[in-house]
């Protein structure tokens, strides 16, 4: 009486499946409980037979060989060209939860991944302040340190869906951004030993790669929420996250958030640096463009279905739960609503998990799916009364000219065969 | 003028350092912005003059060259005469925050780390239930899914210290335990579907692989809290942590966390599996053992300063962040005390960042030391009540033939000259 096992998906409903019956493999290095005659024996499975690999072959760990499609990746019309000036995006399509692991989590450099000795780093913090300081990695570990979460996002996050929808997946439309818990000082006590002069408004961050990415803050901010960070998600920093230090500004364009931090200056007026001038700056439909646009709006996006995960599509009187990921850089996220009409209606969201200041916070609805087609949207509103615009307001506003701070509401067409495409709904 | 940067580890009211003039390098791709008559210039570094490395060599990023150090280690005296029933200790002494990257959490096996392709892994639910059932990995994805962040120590953990201190390092001492953010279902979400008959209350879960690890919980904390989950840190579980699926018990001995989980059976009693019988029993001193004791108890530890960690070390003067671990299986961790003197005196220490329910908890205490000899302990307590014993009530107790559940307070010795010693007091 063996039976095949029936691999196809099946509804929530419909969990019972074939039961293979076939003894227990003589010869097992230890026997499953497993009673001989019970009707409910399945075959045991080849690694049931012989031993693992052995311990030591993970003194530090690596995904399972099965999940080596689940990587960054780096799309041509994303990057400026070459490799160094280059970012890879997080699969955030294959992500659970809010903590991003450290080997995939989003990669924008400028100037490649500097290969930092720990024992040569110093962060030098200097302008107008009473006392000049050159630290070492020791000197600014001392410092009573503090763990958070926050996500880090590029402004470029979303940028070629201005005109129309280029991408079909969800790794190149939203990748540019992860989460972490991030381990540091903050920089508020550090610029106290330094002694910040009167008259002090700004604050310049250089990085000491090659690229020397430099970017103004405005001192309220720094003493506010910002931190050198050294650890991300218990370990040291990544190179390419800025090993041994990044700047951290919690909720703030990505950008700001200088990797291999080399230097703070204090001064009393911006830098005008390039990054802020030639790049990072908003062209507008007048042709005028704004500069020092820091926080990132409120966003968000349905992870679950996607396009990128044919797994998640629908199948006809499927229960599923449509999931996605809400964001601001101004606080915690209030509430997420969903719709199924292209935003005609609106019903709302379960966030579920920690909902946290400046962070991810997952959202959750039980749709049952009858097969009709849909236009799945998700809109954010968080607790200082932003809210997710639409394309016509977003585009209304900043024309279709500008690259950066798209926070327009992602809407994704569900077909009757349950294929799931990037649309774009305008009026 | 040119001077030499002093390298020497300074207190932290002495960040000033002396400052080395010298200009800017010339032909480095993007400039600092920092003016060649600065008088704070100080020398570029050998990685600013460069190119950094290509952006898709790190599509699946991996740990800077330079912490080669921090991995999981083996040690002899606590594995089992092979690599394959061996366990290896999370380097805990470096983490920062509260999440395990999924590189370095700790990793015991009874028969290797098995490697299971998900397209061919099965879950298998039966005993007493209507419906027996095999499930799919996407089966289970299905179901909806939570985020929870959870420690799981192997109650071995502190095993080798009942009888004398028998390490001077903190990741061999306590290292068998790690935590992480875990996404999942709940169990009871399945079993619903299964359909548990009357009568039943127990569960038997065992692992797929070939050492068939097996152990009965009680049915009413399966429908509490358990999950089976599949991803560790938003990615794929990692092979040695039981990928595709695992068992989360919360709180609970870590063996109960079923890696490579094949099965879970209904049943109205225990079912007597190895490893609830000639292992993970505790030896009393009347000679009988304790069986099924399943909550890791309450506990800390200090992880700055600690042995293993020179660069921790004090120095006279120092003002330093006393920091560490606190968790406990029955809930939220309440309180940490600290002792300078042994246990004689305490004072409280202030909870940092996200308290948790059976989670670990970071403590810290902002202390000056002026090269007293100390004997620095911590003493936790947790919401329902529980408090950490001294060596002698823990000894007192359970005897020193045990190996289990040890939970006492631990305490490093600081010398006059700032070393870092692992001690027992007794009285």
């Amino acid at each position: 009486m063996k039976r095949e096992i029936d691999n196809k998906r099946e509804s929530r409903r419909g969990f019972l499946k074939n039961i293979a019956a076939s003894v227990v493999a003589a010869g097992t290095l230890a026997p499953s409980l497993l009673k001989a005659d019970d009707p409910n024996l399945i075959e045991e499975p080849e690694w049931g037979k012989k031993l693992g690999l052995p311990v030591d072959k993970y003194l530090y760990g690596q995904p399972s060989p099965y999940e080596h499609n689940v990587v960054r990746r780096v799309h041509e019309l994303l990057s400026s060209g070459d490799m160094y000036a280059s970012v890879a995006m997080c699969p955030i399509h294959e992500l659970d939860g809010i903590i991003t692991p450290n080997g995939l989590f989003f990669n924008r450099c400028h100037g490649g991944v500097a290969i930092i000795d720990p024992n040569k780093y110093r962060l030098l913090i200097h302008g107008m302040v009473e006392k000049p300081l050159v630290l070492t990695l020791e000197d600014i570990k001392k410092y009573p340190s503090e763990s958070v979460i926050h996500f880090i996002e590029c402004p470029a996050n979303g940028s070629t869906e201005w005109r129309a929808p280029q991408f079909n997946t969800l790794q190149f439309l939203k990748g540019m951004m992860s989460q972490a818990e991030w381990t540091g000082v903050r920089l508020k006590h550090i610029l106290k030993d330094a002694g910040i002069k009167e008259g002090a408004k700004w604050v310049l961050a250089e990085g000491s790669d090659n690229s020397h990415m430099g970017r103004t803050i405005p001192l309220e901010k720094i003493l506010d929420d910002a931190m050198v960070v050294w650890a991300q998600n218990g370990e040291a920093l990544r190179p390419e996250q800025g090993y041994p230090i990044r700047l951290l500004v919690p909720g703030w364009e990505g950008n700001l958030n200088i990797k291999w931090l080399g230097r703070i200056e204090i001064g009393d007026k911006p830098w005008h640096a390039k990054e802020e001038t030639s790049k990072y700056t908003m062209l507008m439909p007048s042709g005028k463009a704004i500069r020092f646009f820091w926080p990132m709006e409120v966003n968000s996006v349905i992870t679950r279905p996607c396009p990128d995960k044919p797994w998640t599509h629908l199948k006809k009187g499927d229960v599923v739960e449509i999931e996605g990921l809400a964001w601001s850089g101004h606080g915690r996220i209030k509430g997420v609503d969903i719709s199924f009409d292209g935003g005609k209606n609106w019903v709302e969201a379960k966030l579920k998990g920690l909902v946290l200041p400046k962070a991810w916070t997952r959202f959750s609805y039980i749709y049952k799916w009858e097969g009709e087609p849909l236009l799945l949207s998700s809109r954010a509103y968080d607790e200082v009364g932003n809210v997710q615009p639409t394309i016509d307001q977003e585009v209304g506003k900043m024309g279709v000219e500008n690259i950066y701070h798209r926070n327009a509401i992602v809407t994704w067409e569900v077909k009757a065969n349950g294929e799931v495409h990037n649309v774009q709904i305008r009026s």
